[in-house]
């Protein structure tokens, strides 16, 4: 690019998935003259260096974040007092400090006390991922016309809040703007929620006396294997964001439950026509997801892994 | 083929998904000399004449089993009974009846009274299919590589249910023998109970007053994109599986209900190991679906539909 970059250092914390798909897509938008990452094994600084997608690798937040005017934390949630702690000596200022953790509020309340006058924290939340991990799991189009939604608090500077919007916008996003509590109950439901219900259904399948283990799997083309590609994320990542979002978890648990609850009594009952006023709320959501560009209609995906028993 | 067809007549009850994947199979296979359906409406009964997958069309299941030596059901549950009825006074001595319903005891409980003596009744069910539905939605590799359960009954004939057996194999798929009740209770934990999660989770969302549905699509690839697709198959299809599985889908709830409330209450006291304890279940149960070739690890399929989040 003819332009000189837009950030002099990128710095990101943790280069696992995101941060590594971040490292990519920023190369590949000429965003940052220098990217610097953390990594707390050698072997994963190491591999960072070989796969050319970062020029420095640290084991200290301190000397990843020196100098950096954009530093990215993309470590669970549960690290972010600690990497605060160790960071805020060398934050300087004019500097902007994100994030890509996917519960905004606790950001406020665990990186905010470490952030020095004259840094900007502006936490953010790309939208995408996948169930894999590490620094050789990420790829620059992971973020291409996904949603990253930034959760600015009250006294956010402007600028700044627009100096990240345009650097998400260059990694391939769609930006949404937000209030960090306002992103934790949607997210809960679309997202953490989901999460923990697949966690949930294969732990009870596993449980079960009746039914073995090499059964579940023979026949789990029926529908419980989408579950399971849900449940296969990290477990730390996970327990980390549901402790974080512990109110909005409850409510939406909450009406998950009396929801199924009403739904195994009307089966109980044999209320034919209570399940099928339930069952017509997916039919629309489905469409308008599709219409969205949320998701592929993938008939070659219908193919190669297809949900059961369908017949019209 | 040079060998004659295994059956002179094949009587397809119903002809959407399922059936229609059948009747491409079984011609791709040579596996029946006549293939004949039903379908309620002439203009699925054209359709299907159109597409070239049958040879004759019928509203009425007497005319289409007359001569029949397999019968394949492949209507919606609700409906055996009637179709049982109908069919009856046509179907000739030695001929084999099978379905494949998603729930089998009720098979004998609703088919049973109707086939004369000397008929071998003998269910089947194949795990596959998509959300899709209609003639159209089918294609002759839905059952390739596939399992396709049989419940024989005590009375069954074994050379009929190995003739059974043969035409299934000749479908594509792999052939598992079960009892009906043990088959209904399997499928209760990975289909049944799967399916019924996803209505309700999806019927959660449609109903918060807090998260308006645009957000909810907007923002659904965090996970909930995955229940949708699960939760798009026909509503009256799912009414009738849940319905005629009540003992086993009472049974899975409440255990999915109490292991649920347990996670619930690890989130409310901040019982990290106890969540982390949980969520370990989920990552050996997927790598055995992909060692057992039930699901393919399908990297393309992680780049277009990303799940969420999981940074390492």
């Amino acid at each position: 690019m003819a332009d000189s970059p837009p950030f002099e250092r990128l710095a990101l914390i943790g280069i696992g998935l995101i941060g590594s798909s971040i490292a990519r897509a920023a190369r590949r938008g000429g965003l940052a003259r220098h990217i610097a990452c953390t990594a707390r094994s050698e072997a994963s600084r190491q591999t960072a260096l070989d796969l050319g997608i970062v020029d420095s690798a640290h084991p200290d937040p301190a000397a990843c974040v020196d100098g950096a005017d954009l530093v990215i934390v993309c470590s669970h949630l549960g690290t972010y007092e600690a990497v605060g702690r160790a960071m805020a000596p060398a934050l300087r200022p004019g500097a902007i400090v994100s994030d890509v953790g996917s519960v905004k509020a606790c950001v406020f309340r665990d990186l905010g006390p470490h952030i020095p006058a004259g840094v900007h924290l502006i936490p953010g939340h790309p939208v995408s991922g996948t169930e894999k991990s590490g620094p050789t799991a990420g790829f620059a189009e992971l973020f291409d016309d996904r949603w990253w939604i930034i959760t600015p608090g009250p006294d956010n500077d402007g600028a700044a809040v627009e100096r990240l919007a345009a650097f998400v916008r260059g990694l391939g996003s769609r930006v949404e703007i937000m209030d960090a509590e306002r992103h934790d109950l949607v997210l809960a439901i679309t997202s953490h929620l989901p999460h923990l219900i697949a966690y949930n259904i294969v732990a009870t399948a596993d449980d079960l006396e009746t039914v073995t283990q090499g059964e579940v799997i023979k026949f789990s083309a029926g529908g419980f294997r989408d579950f399971t590609r849900i449940a296969a994320s990290p477990p730390e990542f996970w327990r980390d964001v549901f402790l974080n979002n512990r109110e909005a978890m409850l409510e939406m648990l909450g009406r998950f439950t009396e929801d199924l609850v009403a739904l195994q009594r009307a089966i109980r009952w044999s209320q034919g026509d209570s399940l099928l006023q339930q069952f017509s709320h997916a039919q629309g959501i489905r469409q308008r997801i599709i219409e969205a560009g949320q998701e592929t209609d993938a008939p070659d995906f219908g193919r190669r892994a297809p949900a059961p028993d369908a017949d019209g």
